[in-house]
This record gives structure tokens, sequence and C-alpha cells, in this order.
């Protein structure tokens, strides 16, 4: 698909802490659904008891699921919401830092175990960003 | 504690480098206490010509000190401002990378010598985040 | 130079998405330049089918060229857009992620070529953010 950009103006904003044991991707996009959250960026930081996220291998249109049992700091966190059959659907990528200062990422999935975790999310209004399959990608891109 | 969002509007914001030979955490501390900015989500981008972070042993809620004696670029950042002992408090992690693209990243702790920095603070007008002692994760959770 | 901060408002906001095989640094700069956008905080996420980027010699002054011809997925992104030779310039670090959740990461440079990448763009109003020779640095800084 072309490059668009759509100009936006800007909704609601929550800062949030997520409980410990929550799973961090279910417990944001539970808060999205609770309040209407259709398009938004987010952020967070903490840190999580086990972290799950994935590769997408680009020839082969498949994602690569990744997995860490260890304990990890978030040092990097990308992500925005957008609608995905239907729901708020939150699209994030981190890197997690270990006991040693070393770093691992990728595009996350549910099952990160929060161990403590602030959230910021920045609703934005005047746009509808809604995922649909791309062929050349293989990928749900709004 | 059981997840919490805050619904808020945005106050003012700022955009500043840090002058080289500063400390990243202070500077930036130094000038929300200046301008009275209790609450923020802030970004940065720059290098350093150390690094200073911890890793947070989650069992024994103790921070694990590491440090890097080399100069890295700041290639991830993610951070907030709250009231900790009635004082604005930066808490923020970061990634840092190395003359061979190689990362590593944790807890940001004050000891980070700017080698050049641009940084973004937005505030949080409407809310009072302020840090106090957790005992499930032993961290200063607001 | 000493550290300064500028009071900003809020000008217009964007999000948009990257056509498959464009420049990532170019790109976004282009889409600045269409809107007039001089001033501004930019995210991203997304994946790449190449990456580009370098480490600055803090000694020497010089830019240190890095690359990897792998995919990777980006997960951290710090940016801003400023004037830069009278154009807008978009300055931008990123942490990238591999196949083995193994990260890597730098001061992006033309060449990064995009596979998907959904971006965020918050123009600043009420400051002009003009790049010039540092002699301290050896940077452009603003």
């Amino acid at each position: 698909m072309p490059t668009r950009f759509w100009s936006v103006t800007s909704g609601r904003a929550f800062v949030g802490r997520l409980e410990t044991g929550s799973d961090l991707v279910e417990e944001i996009e539970r808060h999205c659904a609770e309040q209407g959250i259709t398009a938004a960026q987010v952020t967070a930081i903490g840190a999580v008891r086990r972290a799950r996220f994935a590769y997408y291998e680009q020839d082969t249109h498949q994602y690569r699921e990744l997995e860490s049992g260890s304990h990890h700091e978030i040092t990097g966190f990308v992500a925005n919401v957008s609608l995905r059959d239907g729901r708020p659907f939150l699209h994030a990528h981190a890197t997690f830092s270990d006991a040693d200062g070393q770093t691992l990422g990728g595009h996350l999935l549910p099952g990160i175990e929060v161990f403590a975790a602030e959230v910021m999310i920045r609703e934005f209004a005047g746009v509808a960003l809604v995922r649909q399959h791309d062929e050349e990608t293989g990928l749900a891109l709004w």
C-alpha cells in the first residue's frame, strides 16, 4: 500500500498502572475496550516476570514466537491502538533488559506477565484506524 | 495493587537540550523542579559518555547496579515524572547502543553523563501521581 | 552549550503508514516537507528489510556507519524533527530486533528499507528548532 498520513486531533489521555500478575497486552486492550478507545498512541515503562514476543518472517509471512522466562525491565516501547476484528487491538513492540543489562525484544504477544508497569495512552480523534489484510506483507495493516 | 487508570489533560510542554557533561536524570529533574512539573511523560534522544542503570531483583526486592564506561547512543527511552518524597522524580528506562551497534539497558540511575541529549516533556494536568511504598513489589509506585 | 528548555504548544498531529520498500528516514522527512512541519516529536513501530545506522565517535567527531542486511523489528524509537540547512531533518535513534530476539541499534541513516511502518508525528508550535554546528561535540545541535 502507498504511504498515507492522516491528520488527527487529540482525544482523551490516560495514565495508569497495571496490576502485578496481569497480562501486559490484554490489560491495556481491556482498558481501551472499556473506554471505547479505538485509535491511540501508547507507551509503557516497567518490569515483567516473563516476556513473550515474536519476529515476523517477512518471506514466509509467519510469526516466529520467542519467549524468556526471566525477569526483565522494559527499556523501549512503541505501540498504537487500532481496530481489528471490531475490537481495540494493541500493536506493540518492546525491548527488554536482563540482570546483566543485555537486551532482547520483538513484537509483543499475550502472555507477558506484569511485575509493575506504568502506561500512557493518548487517544487520536478524527480518524478510524481499521486493520485489514495486506497481500504484499501478509500483515493486518491500517 | 489493582490496575487503575486516571484520565488526564494536557498541561505544558517543553523541548530542551542538555548541556554536555551534565547528569541526564538530575538535569531533567532540575528542570521539572524549577517549573513545578509534578506529573509528565518524558522522552529523550542523544548520546552519553558513560551509562549507569539498574536491574530490579524481583525476588529479593533489591536493585542490582550496572554501568558502562563506554560511549553510547540512546536507542530507546521510556519515562515519566511523578512526586517522590515531595519532589519531582524521573522514572526512566533506556536502551543504549555501543560502537558495534550492540545494545544494553535498564532502569536509569543518576551518574549518566550527557554527551548530547534532546528531551521532550509533556505535563499531565488534572492528576497527582505520588509514589508510595508497595509491599508486594517493594517498589515506590503511584 | 548550556542546558536550555523551550516552552512549546501542540501543533498538528499525523498518523501514517509507510509504503513497503520506501526509505524510513526519507519518507518521514518527505511528509514533513510537504506539510511544512519544522519542529515535531516522532515515533514509529514496524519492521524493516535492512537497517542502516551509525555510532558517533565522541572523541574523533566522526560517525561510524553500521548496517545489517537482515530483517528486523523496530523495538525502540526516539526521534524529533527540526530544521537543518533550511529543510525538515529527522533525528532518529532506534533499536532493532532479529529472528532470535537479539537487538542492535544506533543513530538512523538513510538507506533503511521499510517492510511495514506505522508513524506518529506531533508538531510543536511556538518554537523554531534550527540545527547549527556545535564546536564542543562536533554535532549539529539546536
